[in-house]
């Protein structure tokens, strides 16, 4: 049988899931609401629904530090930059290894704090180069269970695909494996996407029913060289602008984050 | 500043959101994981997605027990009637108010039970005559903080339309002042629909910000009646299935709930 929760317990995380439909994409808003500043953070805000998440983080009364995005989206553009000129002090965030422009670069083991909580940064090559995966802390005073916000290295029931933007079945087979299935059982996955409605997962579900990820590494390289999948339609125009922040004119000057 | 919560923690509750997107509506699964037998219920199902829950109680080891709805909706068919078909002992529920069929039929302050979790019915008339709201238990052992399934009487940052099925504008601001407004702050409101990506709300924001409900009675109805919504296109469809559990032929014979 299956030992499952279903929500983080912290007395001081505000969590929100938030959904775009046209391209299925979640974004997560997570904030340190036991601080005095409430500092907050976004992974994956989308374009369009920028309006809808500023406003939302506002009537919280959060402030908002940090935009960040789990990897260079193909399938829609990221409002990290769109956020950076509405907000002005919140800093965009991608992984050094996506070869992008943010105004903080990470890498595995980093920390990004947000009051007196944090994120650890673990890379999760394989559906692109330069995707992470976001690990809510370990600790005391972190989240119980903790909580990996995947992108699309590993979706509910699935994962994302390989044959783009240097990706690698083998690399994502070894990233899953390796860097999340080995957290803790009851650890909540949140993906950057869900197209059956599916809201959160746990290592302990994947690890048991994802129809690709249980295969021995041979026949997941098989399966996701067999997916026959279309182009994908928004690649040309969401990769480049997803490299600077979905901005053309983004004025973020790449610096290194602090590493941990 | 708003002081916000966002999830419910309680070692016993396994809770999950579901997401339809045709008709943007919510289906929760709740169980109680510390119980031997698991028993769960599924929060307004929706027919063509049945299988996809039904599968996810299957990999979660839980035991349906129950399948209810909040309202008669007029949006889209229940999947309460394909369950009982397809789990032979599980029961449907929906409000004596409504009019309707099922197995169990419940008023104001019915408790129906799961493991060791219950939720507490509230009458939320308004949006249709036999809206109810469920509520988990006030209770050491039941989820903190609390969670409301609003059903269509209480949307996030909205409120289901009046102009049908008995609906009535200022029965529905009395209902949720009286019956959801007066739960404590933090509850966690869950909607069966949001059309936003929305996921969750809770009693303190909505009614800080919720742009209809904040209002004076006059002024909320004079909102309410100059919606000019469209004629809802599935409701001589719907309506009439979801009074007998989503199936013509639907077998349930309707006795009344256990009264508390
Ligand atoms: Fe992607
Ligand atoms: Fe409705």
């Amino acid at each position: 049988t299956t030992r499952s929760s279903s929500h983080p317990r912290s007395n001081n995380l505000l969590f929100r899931q938030l959904f775009e439909k046209e391209s299925s994409t979640y974004t997560y808003l997570l904030a340190d609401r036991s601080h005095p500043d409430k500092p907050a953070l976004l992974i994956d805000p989308v374009d369009k629904m920028v309006e809808r998440d500023l406003s939302l983080v506002k009537e919280l009364g959060l402030k908002l530090i940090y935009a960040m995005n789990t990897h260079v989206h193909a399938d829609h553009v990221t409002g990290s930059g769109l956020i950076k000129n509405k907000i002005p002090g919140v800093k965009s965030i991608i992984s050094k290894a996506s070869n992008s422009q943010a105004d903080l670069l990470i890498e595995a083991g980093d920390k990004i704090c947000f009051g007196d909580l944090f994120l650890e940064v673990r890379a999760t090559p394989g559906h692109t180069l330069g995707c992470v995966t976001y690990v809510t802390g370990d600790g005391p005073d972190q989240p119980q269970p903790r909580m990996a916000f995947t992108g699309d290295a590993l979706l509910i029931r699935g994962c994302g695909r390989t044959d783009f933007q240097g990706g690698s079945s083998l690399q994502l087979y070894k990233s899953v494996h390796s860097q999340i299935f080995t957290l803790p059982k009851d650890t909540l996955l949140f993906p950057a996407h869900d197209y059956k409605g599916f809201t959160v997962s746990t290592v302990e579900e994947e690890m048991l029913y994802n129809p690709r990820l249980t295969k021995e590494e041979e026949a997941f390289k098989n399966i996701m060289e067999n997916l026959k999948l279309p182009y994908p339609k928004m690649i040309d125009i969401a990769v480049p602008a997803n490299m600077v922040c979905g901005l053309q004119d983004v004025s973020a000057k790449p610096v290194e984050a602090t590493s941990n």
